[in-house]
Protein backbone atom coordinates (compact mmCIF):
# COMPACT_ATOMS: atom_id res chain seq x y z
CA UNK A 1 0.00 0.00 0.00
CA UNK A 2 1.27 3.37 -0.84
CA UNK A 3 0.96 6.85 -2.60
CA UNK A 4 -1.64 5.84 -4.64
CA UNK A 5 -4.27 4.33 -1.94
CA UNK A 6 -3.49 7.38 0.46
CA UNK A 7 -4.20 9.71 -2.52
CA UNK A 8 -7.57 7.42 -3.14
CA UNK A 9 -8.48 7.45 0.54
CA UNK A 10 -8.21 11.33 0.38
CA UNK A 11 -10.31 11.72 -2.57
CA UNK A 12 -13.08 9.56 -1.57
CA UNK A 13 -13.17 11.75 1.59
CA UNK A 14 -13.44 14.98 -0.78
CA UNK A 15 -16.36 13.26 -2.77
CA UNK A 16 -17.96 12.46 0.44
CA UNK A 17 -17.66 16.13 2.07
CA UNK A 18 -18.81 17.60 -0.95
CA UNK A 19 -22.03 15.24 -1.25
CA UNK A 20 -23.05 16.84 2.33
CA UNK A 21 -21.99 20.52 0.86
CA UNK A 22 -24.14 20.35 -2.07
CA UNK A 23 -27.10 19.18 -0.01
CA UNK A 24 -26.75 22.08 2.11
CA UNK A 25 -26.69 24.36 -1.10
CA UNK A 26 -29.49 22.76 -2.08
CA UNK A 27 -27.11 21.57 -5.57
CA UNK A 28 -29.51 18.42 -5.97
CA UNK A 29 -27.88 18.19 -9.53
CA UNK A 30 -24.26 18.49 -8.15
CA UNK A 31 -25.34 15.81 -5.58
CA UNK A 32 -26.09 13.38 -8.37
CA UNK A 33 -22.73 14.19 -10.17
CA UNK A 34 -21.40 12.48 -7.47
CA UNK A 35 -22.86 9.41 -8.60
CA UNK A 36 -21.89 7.24 -11.21
CA UNK A 37 -24.73 6.90 -13.95
CA UNK A 38 -26.30 4.01 -12.60
CA UNK A 39 -25.45 4.87 -8.76
CA UNK A 40 -28.05 4.10 -5.87
CA UNK A 41 -29.24 6.05 -2.88
CA UNK A 42 -31.28 4.08 -0.69
CA UNK A 43 -32.54 5.26 2.25
CA UNK A 44 -35.03 2.77 4.69
CA UNK A 45 -37.38 1.11 2.37
CA UNK A 46 -36.50 3.30 -0.78
CA UNK A 47 -33.96 2.57 -3.35
CA UNK A 48 -33.96 5.01 -5.92
CA UNK A 49 -31.16 4.58 -8.90
CA UNK A 50 -29.97 6.72 -11.90
CA UNK A 51 -29.75 10.57 -12.38
CA UNK A 52 -33.00 11.32 -13.10
CA UNK A 53 -34.49 9.11 -10.16
CA UNK A 54 -32.18 10.45 -8.17
CA UNK A 55 -32.58 14.00 -8.94
CA UNK A 56 -36.41 14.00 -8.62
CA UNK A 57 -35.56 12.34 -5.15
CA UNK A 58 -33.29 14.47 -3.71
CA UNK A 59 -35.53 17.86 -5.11
CA UNK A 60 -38.94 16.02 -3.20
CA UNK A 61 -36.94 15.05 -0.34
CA UNK A 62 -34.39 18.14 0.92
CA UNK A 63 -35.50 20.59 -1.61
CA UNK A 64 -38.09 22.77 0.25
CA UNK A 65 -36.91 25.81 2.07
CA UNK A 66 -37.86 24.53 5.49
CA UNK A 67 -35.00 21.55 4.99
CA UNK A 68 -32.19 24.19 4.16
CA UNK A 69 -29.94 22.82 6.81
CA UNK A 70 -26.17 21.39 7.57
CA UNK A 71 -25.11 17.95 6.97
CA UNK A 72 -22.03 17.24 9.19
CA UNK A 73 -20.08 14.37 8.57
CA UNK A 74 -17.60 12.49 10.50
CA UNK A 75 -16.07 9.06 11.68
CA UNK A 76 -15.16 8.57 8.21
CA UNK A 77 -13.34 4.94 7.59
CA UNK A 78 -12.23 4.30 3.72
CA UNK A 79 -10.59 1.16 2.44
CA UNK A 80 -9.73 1.36 -1.30
CA UNK A 81 -8.67 -1.67 -3.62
CA UNK A 82 -7.98 -0.32 -7.06
CA UNK A 83 -10.47 1.38 -8.77
CA UNK A 84 -13.27 0.57 -5.98
CA UNK A 85 -13.65 1.95 -2.42
CA UNK A 86 -15.97 1.16 0.39
CA UNK A 87 -16.61 3.70 3.38
CA UNK A 88 -18.63 4.27 6.49
CA UNK A 89 -18.94 7.01 8.12
CA UNK A 90 -21.36 8.72 10.44
CA UNK A 91 -23.51 12.35 9.96
CA UNK A 92 -26.01 14.29 11.67
CA UNK A 93 -28.27 16.97 9.73
CA UNK A 94 -29.30 20.04 12.04
CA UNK A 95 -31.77 22.54 10.11
CA UNK A 96 -33.64 25.20 11.80
CA UNK A 97 -37.14 24.13 13.61
CA UNK A 98 -39.63 26.22 15.83
CA UNK A 99 -36.92 26.77 18.69
CA UNK A 100 -33.93 27.16 16.35
CA UNK A 101 -31.27 25.06 15.17
CA UNK A 102 -31.55 21.14 16.32
CA UNK A 103 -29.94 18.20 15.49
CA UNK A 104 -33.10 16.45 13.56
CA UNK A 105 -31.39 13.22 12.06
CA UNK A 106 -28.04 11.62 13.03
CA UNK A 107 -27.22 7.90 10.75
CA UNK A 108 -24.76 6.12 9.21
CA UNK A 109 -23.79 6.06 5.38
CA UNK A 110 -21.74 2.95 3.88
CA UNK A 111 -20.39 3.52 0.43
CA UNK A 112 -19.38 1.74 -2.18
CA UNK A 113 -17.19 3.91 -4.76
CA UNK A 114 -15.66 3.35 -8.20
CA UNK A 115 -13.10 5.81 -10.01
CA UNK A 116 -14.74 6.83 -13.22
CA UNK A 117 -12.52 8.92 -15.47
CA UNK A 118 -10.38 9.89 -12.79
CA UNK A 119 -12.71 10.35 -10.41
CA UNK A 120 -14.22 8.65 -6.91
CA UNK A 121 -17.79 8.94 -7.68
CA UNK A 122 -20.50 6.75 -5.45
CA UNK A 123 -22.34 3.80 -6.75
CA UNK A 124 -24.14 3.01 -3.85
CA UNK A 125 -25.05 5.22 -0.64
CA UNK A 126 -27.19 3.35 2.30
CA UNK A 127 -27.98 6.36 4.27
CA UNK A 128 -29.25 4.43 8.06
CA UNK A 129 -30.66 7.02 10.09
CA UNK A 130 -30.94 6.12 13.95
CA UNK A 131 -34.42 5.82 15.57
CA UNK A 132 -36.02 6.89 18.99
CA UNK A 133 -34.52 3.99 21.01
CA UNK A 134 -38.39 1.37 22.62
CA UNK B 1 8.49 12.14 6.75
CA UNK B 2 6.98 10.18 4.02
CA UNK B 3 4.72 7.59 2.78
CA UNK B 4 4.40 5.30 6.07
CA UNK B 5 3.81 8.77 8.42
CA UNK B 6 0.94 9.39 6.03
CA UNK B 7 -0.90 5.84 6.48
CA UNK B 8 -0.25 5.51 9.91
CA UNK B 9 -1.80 9.04 10.10
CA UNK B 10 -4.84 7.68 8.53
CA UNK B 11 -4.72 4.71 10.10
CA UNK B 12 -4.98 6.34 13.22
CA UNK B 13 -7.75 7.92 12.40
CA UNK B 14 -9.60 5.05 11.78
CA UNK B 15 -9.08 3.28 14.71
CA UNK B 16 -10.52 6.41 16.46
CA UNK B 17 -13.13 6.34 13.82
CA UNK B 18 -14.32 2.67 14.83
CA UNK B 19 -14.56 3.41 18.41
CA UNK B 20 -17.33 5.97 17.63
CA UNK B 21 -18.98 3.39 15.71
CA UNK B 22 -18.58 0.50 17.86
CA UNK B 23 -20.13 2.79 20.79
CA UNK B 24 -23.19 3.51 19.50
CA UNK B 25 -23.37 0.26 17.70
CA UNK B 26 -22.90 -1.49 21.59
CA UNK B 27 -20.32 -3.67 20.40
CA UNK B 28 -18.45 -2.80 23.29
CA UNK B 29 -16.60 -5.97 22.57
CA UNK B 30 -15.15 -4.42 19.65
CA UNK B 31 -14.75 -1.53 21.46
CA UNK B 32 -12.32 -3.34 24.21
CA UNK B 33 -10.40 -4.42 20.94
CA UNK B 34 -9.15 -1.69 20.13
CA UNK B 35 -7.31 -1.02 23.09
CA UNK B 36 -3.93 -2.52 24.13
CA UNK B 37 -4.18 -5.44 26.13
CA UNK B 38 -3.23 -3.14 28.71
CA UNK B 39 -5.00 0.12 27.41
CA UNK B 40 -6.59 2.77 29.79
CA UNK B 41 -9.15 4.99 29.50
CA UNK B 42 -10.29 7.25 31.76
CA UNK B 43 -13.56 9.99 32.20
CA UNK B 44 -13.36 12.29 34.79
CA UNK B 45 -12.22 10.85 38.11
CA UNK B 46 -12.55 6.90 36.83
CA UNK B 47 -9.23 5.14 35.10
CA UNK B 48 -10.19 1.71 33.50
CA UNK B 49 -7.16 -0.83 32.38
CA UNK B 50 -7.01 -3.74 30.70
CA UNK B 51 -9.98 -5.78 28.75
CA UNK B 52 -11.88 -6.90 31.32
CA UNK B 53 -12.48 -3.93 33.23
CA UNK B 54 -13.35 -1.85 29.89
CA UNK B 55 -15.73 -4.28 28.77
CA UNK B 56 -17.63 -3.98 32.12
CA UNK B 57 -16.93 -0.38 32.05
CA UNK B 58 -18.36 0.32 28.66
CA UNK B 59 -21.17 -2.16 29.17
CA UNK B 60 -22.31 -0.55 32.16
CA UNK B 61 -21.91 3.08 30.98
CA UNK B 62 -23.43 2.73 27.56
CA UNK B 63 -25.21 -0.36 27.76
CA UNK B 64 -28.52 1.02 28.24
CA UNK B 65 -31.10 1.35 25.24
CA UNK B 66 -31.54 4.91 26.36
CA UNK B 67 -28.03 5.40 25.93
CA UNK B 68 -27.35 4.29 22.12
CA UNK B 69 -27.13 7.50 19.92
CA UNK B 70 -24.36 8.62 17.82
CA UNK B 71 -20.80 9.93 18.56
CA UNK B 72 -19.50 12.35 16.00
CA UNK B 73 -15.67 12.84 16.08
CA UNK B 74 -13.76 16.09 14.40
CA UNK B 75 -11.18 18.14 14.64
CA UNK B 76 -8.56 15.41 14.81
CA UNK B 77 -4.93 16.14 15.20
CA UNK B 78 -2.76 13.35 14.88
CA UNK B 79 1.27 13.11 15.28
CA UNK B 80 2.97 9.36 14.75
CA UNK B 81 6.63 8.75 15.71
CA UNK B 82 7.23 5.51 14.61
CA UNK B 83 5.11 2.40 16.38
CA UNK B 84 3.65 5.52 18.65
CA UNK B 85 0.98 8.16 18.27
CA UNK B 86 -1.40 10.78 19.85
CA UNK B 87 -3.92 12.20 19.00
CA UNK B 88 -6.08 15.15 19.92
CA UNK B 89 -9.76 15.42 18.71
CA UNK B 90 -13.11 16.74 19.67
CA UNK B 91 -16.86 15.05 20.39
CA UNK B 92 -20.11 15.59 20.62
CA UNK B 93 -22.80 12.62 21.61
CA UNK B 94 -26.45 13.09 20.71
CA UNK B 95 -29.25 10.96 22.00
CA UNK B 96 -32.64 10.61 22.31
CA UNK B 97 -34.50 12.16 25.27
CA UNK B 98 -38.26 13.29 25.78
CA UNK B 99 -37.70 16.52 23.04
CA UNK B 100 -36.23 14.51 20.07
CA UNK B 101 -32.30 13.89 19.34
CA UNK B 102 -30.28 16.31 22.05
CA UNK B 103 -26.31 16.88 22.03
CA UNK B 104 -25.99 15.60 25.56
CA UNK B 105 -22.55 15.56 25.61
CA UNK B 106 -19.01 17.19 24.08
CA UNK B 107 -15.84 16.90 25.12
CA UNK B 108 -12.26 16.20 23.78
CA UNK B 109 -10.18 12.46 23.67
CA UNK B 110 -6.56 12.67 24.01
CA UNK B 111 -5.33 9.29 22.63
CA UNK B 112 -1.88 7.71 22.86
CA UNK B 113 -1.70 4.85 20.16
CA UNK B 114 0.79 2.60 19.98
CA UNK B 115 1.21 0.27 16.11
CA UNK B 116 0.94 -3.56 17.36
CA UNK B 117 0.59 -6.58 15.36
CA UNK B 118 0.55 -3.73 12.89
CA UNK B 119 -2.68 -2.36 13.78
CA UNK B 120 -2.80 1.25 15.69
CA UNK B 121 -4.78 0.42 18.97
CA UNK B 122 -5.29 3.02 21.89
CA UNK B 123 -2.61 2.42 25.18
CA UNK B 124 -4.61 5.32 26.55
CA UNK B 125 -7.66 7.24 25.97
CA UNK B 126 -8.60 10.44 28.01
CA UNK B 127 -12.16 10.86 27.38
CA UNK B 128 -12.75 14.73 28.50
CA UNK B 129 -16.36 16.60 29.59
CA UNK B 130 -17.06 20.09 28.67
CA UNK B 131 -19.13 21.36 31.77
CA UNK B 132 -21.40 24.23 31.89
CA UNK B 133 -19.78 27.48 32.43
CA UNK B 134 -20.31 28.94 35.87
CA UNK C 1 0.73 14.94 -6.94
CA UNK C 2 2.14 12.83 -4.70
CA UNK C 3 3.71 12.77 -1.08
CA UNK C 4 4.14 16.37 -0.25
CA UNK C 5 0.53 17.18 -1.94
CA UNK C 6 -1.21 14.73 1.03
CA UNK C 7 1.06 16.04 3.60
CA UNK C 8 0.72 19.22 3.09
CA UNK C 9 -3.59 18.65 2.72
CA UNK C 10 -3.02 16.40 6.29
CA UNK C 11 -0.72 19.32 7.58
CA UNK C 12 -3.66 22.23 6.63
CA UNK C 13 -6.85 19.60 7.81
CA UNK C 14 -4.22 19.56 11.03
CA UNK C 15 -4.37 23.72 11.42
CA UNK C 16 -7.99 23.64 10.76
CA UNK C 17 -8.38 21.70 13.67
CA UNK C 18 -6.26 23.45 15.98
CA UNK C 19 -8.26 26.73 15.51
CA UNK C 20 -11.53 24.86 16.60
CA UNK C 21 -9.07 23.64 19.77
CA UNK C 22 -7.75 26.80 20.67
CA UNK C 23 -11.22 29.25 20.43
CA UNK C 24 -12.64 26.31 22.54
CA UNK C 25 -10.11 26.63 25.11
CA UNK C 26 -10.18 30.50 24.74
CA UNK C 27 -6.73 30.50 23.62
CA UNK C 28 -7.31 33.36 21.33
CA UNK C 29 -3.57 33.94 21.14
CA UNK C 30 -2.91 30.63 20.06
CA UNK C 31 -6.15 31.23 17.78
CA UNK C 32 -4.08 34.33 15.92
CA UNK C 33 -0.80 32.51 15.73
CA UNK C 34 -2.90 30.01 13.41
CA UNK C 35 -2.71 33.39 10.58
CA UNK C 36 -0.14 34.91 9.06
CA UNK C 37 1.00 38.25 9.84
CA UNK C 38 -1.49 40.34 7.81
CA UNK C 39 -4.52 37.05 7.86
CA UNK C 40 -7.92 38.08 7.74
CA UNK C 41 -11.06 37.03 9.19
CA UNK C 42 -14.46 37.52 7.52
CA UNK C 43 -17.78 36.98 9.49
CA UNK C 44 -20.68 38.46 7.77
CA UNK C 45 -19.92 42.59 6.97
CA UNK C 46 -17.01 42.30 9.53
CA UNK C 47 -13.50 41.92 8.26
CA UNK C 48 -10.41 41.87 10.52
CA UNK C 49 -6.86 41.64 9.90
CA UNK C 50 -3.33 41.55 11.32
CA UNK C 51 -2.31 39.84 14.66
CA UNK C 52 -3.56 42.66 16.91
CA UNK C 53 -7.23 43.30 15.39
CA UNK C 54 -7.91 39.80 15.28
CA UNK C 55 -6.76 38.95 19.02
CA UNK C 56 -9.47 41.56 19.93
CA UNK C 57 -11.97 40.72 17.76
CA UNK C 58 -11.83 36.71 19.15
CA UNK C 59 -11.37 38.05 22.77
CA UNK C 60 -14.42 40.10 22.31
CA UNK C 61 -16.60 37.64 20.11
CA UNK C 62 -15.99 34.83 22.04
CA UNK C 63 -14.07 35.31 24.97
CA UNK C 64 -17.22 35.11 27.75
CA UNK C 65 -17.71 32.68 29.52
CA UNK C 66 -20.88 32.01 28.59
CA UNK C 67 -19.60 31.58 25.35
CA UNK C 68 -17.36 28.56 25.94
CA UNK C 69 -18.42 25.60 23.77
CA UNK C 70 -17.64 23.08 21.01
CA UNK C 71 -16.87 24.11 17.43
CA UNK C 72 -16.95 20.32 15.56
CA UNK C 73 -15.31 21.38 11.71
CA UNK C 74 -16.23 17.97 9.35
CA UNK C 75 -16.82 17.55 5.79
CA UNK C 76 -13.18 18.95 4.81
CA UNK C 77 -12.26 19.50 1.33
CA UNK C 78 -8.15 20.61 0.61
CA UNK C 79 -7.11 21.46 -2.38
CA UNK C 80 -3.50 22.13 -2.14
CA UNK C 81 -0.87 23.70 -4.93
CA UNK C 82 2.98 24.14 -3.86
CA UNK C 83 2.68 26.78 -0.81
CA UNK C 84 -0.78 27.49 -1.47
CA UNK C 85 -4.07 25.59 -0.12
CA UNK C 86 -7.82 26.48 -0.27
CA UNK C 87 -10.30 24.53 1.85
CA UNK C 88 -13.88 24.46 2.38
CA UNK C 89 -15.25 22.73 5.33
CA UNK C 90 -18.11 23.12 7.60
CA UNK C 91 -19.15 23.50 11.42
CA UNK C 92 -21.30 23.35 14.05
CA UNK C 93 -20.80 25.58 17.20
CA UNK C 94 -22.27 24.06 20.43
CA UNK C 95 -22.99 26.03 23.31
CA UNK C 96 -24.91 25.72 26.69
CA UNK C 97 -27.79 27.73 26.93
CA UNK C 98 -30.28 27.17 30.15
CA UNK C 99 -31.86 23.80 28.42
CA UNK C 100 -28.37 22.22 28.19
CA UNK C 101 -25.81 22.06 24.91
CA UNK C 102 -27.32 23.09 22.04
CA UNK C 103 -26.05 23.38 18.67
CA UNK C 104 -25.86 27.71 18.39
CA UNK C 105 -24.65 28.06 15.38
CA UNK C 106 -23.57 26.07 12.12
CA UNK C 107 -22.20 27.43 9.10
CA UNK C 108 -18.76 27.07 6.08
CA UNK C 109 -15.87 28.03 6.49
CA UNK C 110 -13.88 28.83 3.21
CA UNK C 111 -9.82 29.17 4.02
CA UNK C 112 -6.92 30.31 1.86
CA UNK C 113 -3.83 29.14 3.71
CA UNK C 114 -0.14 29.54 2.92
CA UNK C 115 2.77 27.44 3.37
CA UNK C 116 5.02 29.86 5.92
CA UNK C 117 8.31 29.11 7.50
CA UNK C 118 6.73 25.19 6.75
CA UNK C 119 3.61 25.20 8.66
CA UNK C 120 0.69 26.27 7.00
CA UNK C 121 -1.24 29.59 8.14
CA UNK C 122 -4.37 31.09 7.35
CA UNK C 123 -4.51 34.01 5.18
CA UNK C 124 -7.81 34.56 4.84
CA UNK C 125 -10.60 32.65 6.96
CA UNK C 126 -14.73 33.63 5.65
CA UNK C 127 -16.88 32.35 8.06
CA UNK C 128 -20.27 32.07 6.79
CA UNK C 129 -23.04 31.42 9.09
CA UNK C 130 -26.96 29.68 8.24
CA UNK C 131 -29.52 31.56 8.54
CA UNK C 132 -32.73 30.83 9.39
CA UNK C 133 -34.67 29.68 6.02
CA UNK C 134 -37.61 32.47 5.40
Amino acid sequence: MGDSTLLDELAVQATLARYCHRCDDADFAGVVALFTPDGVFTHGDRSVRGPEALLEYFQTMQGRPEQRGKHLMGNVVVRSDGDVARSVSDYVFFRFESQGLVPAIAGRYHDELVRLDGEWRIARRDAMRLNTPE
